[in-house]
């Protein structure tokens, strides 16, 4: 916050953020409620372990991922090295989350004899989580750690932008695959005559995709971009001259 | 092609190009090869009526849906005009096909009273469909007829761009969910023991993904866009003079 004053934001960015904070939390109040009404609630010793896994996936892979990305839109007037520590963290704080709901699904598996990893969600699954851990010790290492160069955070920063957004788009796929498989499992009888219950789901897999929809647009606008503070453009160029390498801006 | 030489294609842009067209034609095969050998195959009349939907959806819907979004980066030395309305057939086509794709679905259900649109699959489905018939009715309207002015077409351009982008992938995800439902409703009993039906789906499935991710890093990448040519840069100043908005570039 030193030096020029900070810049406004742009117009309806906020209300954009708004309402992504205000779709995530109706899908973590409609995935509670799923599990809450229909499916016996959630635990962790006993046959609702399972239940943990839909709660954490659509805490930690959805709605804490779209805020970890949407940090450097929200926090836009702060330094950028606060900025990615926060961005950092909360991606990390959603792979723990997962990584909680991935055990909370392979235990009762093996309680009950049901093999792991055959279906496509799975599949989608496993992939989006070891590629987002990967995405994150990456990002980890070439924009927090020291070592490496200005020209190879310009060269890696791309790819990290786009796989962040890939990653969280796989994730709400998966979600979607999830939900779908679940009502088959438990509702097939019923699901085609929009029981309740079917009805709820179908509306957390809309506002799944929602939410993504909301974050991506406020991702990929580029006015809505974080703009470098004066003090950090001088120093890119500082850096820039230092190394002959191109200013990462991130 | 008149005017300046055409400028040279980014290093790379070919490549990733030809990867997409290969996935692409293998999600084709791969598509055909589950529907012929696991369900019997693909007729217009009678049991097999069902199986031409998801042909045709991985068909309109996804390859050439991919295609139509790539025509500005694959023949980015042609006149602007020309591609535009290469686009708008390519989507006017997926369109066609897809419609087909809802035909056959909607005619088995009515023939043997299985409900309709209860399944996120068919929500995620149809309000994609109906999005997508909306985008291109808008795409025509504002970039291919005479009337919208050039600052309207430039306030519009970024919209097209991201719904454009988004209803791609909210494409393929309804594919996934999908080929979810049809392994569930068909296999439900052998999917978990790894049965060649459900791998064969599965890897239709993340061929799926790699082709969305594919066409999605080619048109996401900032330096693969097409330039403009010396000639549309000239008439987009005359324009922009005369009509004191911005130039679109679209």
């Amino acid at each position: 916050m030193e030096g020029a004053p900070p810049p406004t934001s742009p117009a309806g960015l906020s209300a954009y953020v708004a309402l992504s904070q205000l779709l995530g939390l109706t899908l973590l109040t409609t995935t509670g409620a799923w599990l809450g009404r229909y499916r016996g609630g959630v635990a962790w010793h006993g046959q609702l372990q399972f239940n943990v896994h839909p709660l954490c996936m659509v805490l930690g892979m959805v709605f804490l991922q779209g805020d970890a990305l949407l940090v450097y839109r929200v926090f836009r007037h702060e330094a950028k090295r606060s900025i990615k520590v926060l961005h950092a963290l909360l991606h990390g704080l959603a792979l723990v989350i997962a990584l909680v709901g991935i055990v909370a699904v392979f235990e009762p598996h093996r309680a009950k004899g049901i093999p792991n990893m055959y279906s496509l969600h799975s599949w989608c699954g496993m992939a989006t989580f070891v590629l987002y851990l990967l995405q994150w010790l990456l990002g980890c290492g070439f924009f927090l750690l020291p070592g490496a160069s200005f020209s190879l955070r310009s060269c890696y920063k791309p790819q990290h932008v786009f796989f962040g957004i890939a990653l969280f788009v796989l994730s709400i796929t998966t979600c979607l695959l999830g939900i779908t498989e679940m009502l088959l499992f438990n509702i097939s009888d019923s699901y085609s005559h929009f029981v309740p219950e079917g009805v709820l789901a179908n509306t957390l897999g809309v506002l799944l995709v929602a939410f993504g929809m909301v974050v991506g647009y406020v991702l990929t606008r580029d006015d809505w971009k974080r703009p470098p503070l004066a003090e950090e453009l001088a120093l890119s160029l500082d850096f820039k001259t230092l190394t002959e390498g191109e200013s990462p801006g991130g």
